[in-house]
């Protein structure tokens, strides 16, 4: 099985021109099949105030009504995308940008009220691996942003995180995926004061005591779960940790497996 | 050689709910390959105007200052584009939707300053007409908005007219190629006061003639030389006319040939 690795970077690499210049070289010289998420949640929340609307977030996730879809479209598909498959074109990596309506890659469902309604937040349902491949096969280099459809004609916000492990469980299918979270810290840390403090490697029983602990909570348990979700259905390995994971020289960061 | 048909979109369609609804289905039923290519001027000059930037046009020309391209790249590249494609999924459409940095489909050069600073404007210098192939073969429709790139990272701003005729140009290499421009007109009139006065066919010699009697003038020059410009590198034939002529039972539209 030929191999493929998913980088997902988040706000503080994409807000930050250098960070982003640093990681998209990075990201250009990674050899083999790879496909770059990228989130952008801190710059549709600018955009929107710009606009006169205000951000609603419960539990970090974003409440998504029809204009807050308008801006993370225009924020998400448009300006971000755009610019990372342009600054990729000038890096010598052949990139497309997707949302998931493109070449039907990633449909979802737009997620049912139970307590909260978070408007038009898509849950993914489906993962065209083989549409995606073809794009790989023919030569191009995939940059999924958050957006999903619904196969009805709406667009639907969708977490970057997430896109990162549905298309990594799609994906592995056909190829022995790896997926590089890449975020402001080192790696997964036990004790959050210490930013070398990073556990190097978390599997299934090692994090049931790292739960039980307390030392794995808040912000990180959803980044957690969605690992493991993307681990038990076929991806073979998750890193977490800042970029320069992505070269061969720094191993300061957290390897997950089952 | 197989056959291929281009299809250009203004802001009349784009902006009215049901006309696009109405163009999409049409367009969701033309035979064979094609590519749609959509602008969506005022759509941005509203955005712009809402984010407290003074659009600037001359001569129908936008001038692209820094925050201007940030509005076209988030109006075009996602709100539109993506919009597009979502509708075109539901209609059973593969869409794809591309700027020119995606797969490298469109080079440009910031169009020099002469008399006027356009600012972050490109004029098209090469279209990758086997990267669009490769897309088509693939059971891909690509949908391109009026954004393309110039090699070393930076995103400009192309009239979508240009786009659709440059794509024709460049993929007329491969396929048989047509171009229609869609607009709010019946085609090209003889009588501008008569919806009616339809000229059924131009050639370069009738052409002539129109131009010296006046009858041709303002904005329908520009799109007229954008029609013979793509006709005398390739293109086979161009239409001009409102959206009924994609459907076979109506014969009012503009034919242009050399």
């Amino acid at each position: 099985m030929e191999k493929l690795s998913i980088i997902k970077i988040g706000g503080n690499i994409i807000e930050d021109e250098t960070s982003l210049h640093t990681f998209l070289k990075l990201f250009s010289k990674l050899e083999g099949n790879k496909i770059l998420v990228h989130g952008g949640g801190k710059r549709a929340t600018q955009m929107a105030s710009k606009l006169g609307i205000i951000s609603k977030m419960i539990d970090g996730r974003r409440i998504t009504d029809a204009e807050t879809l308008e801006v993370i479209t225009m924020v998400y598909g448009g300006l971000i995308n755009k610019n990372i498959v342009a600054k990729l074109q000038a890096l010598h990596i052949n990139a497309i940008g997707l949302s998931g309506a493109d070449a039907n890659s990633i449909q979802s469902t737009k997620r049912p009220v139970i307590e909260i309604d978070y408007g038009f937040a898509g849950d993914v349902n489906e993962v065209a691996s083989s549409a995606i491949d073809k794009l790989i096969k023919a030569g191009f280099t995939p940059v999924f942003c958050g957006i999903t459809h619904d196969g009805n004609g709406q667009l639907l916000n969708t977490n970057a995180d997430t896109i990162a492990s549905q298309v990594g469980i799609g994906m592995s299918e056909i190829y022995e995926t790896s997926i590089y979270y890449c975020f402001e810290l080192n790696g997964v840390l036990s004790d959050i004061n210490n930013k070398k403090s990073v556990i190097k490697h978390i599997n299934s029983k090692t994090y049931q005591v790292l739960l039980e602990d307390g030392i794995i909570a808040n912000g990180m348990l959803p980044k957690l779960e969605n690992c493991f979700e993307a681990l038990k259905n076929g991806v073979s390995e998750v890193k977490m940790g800042n970029i320069s994971m992505l070269t061969k020289e720094n191993e300061l960061f957290t390897t997950i497996t089952l």
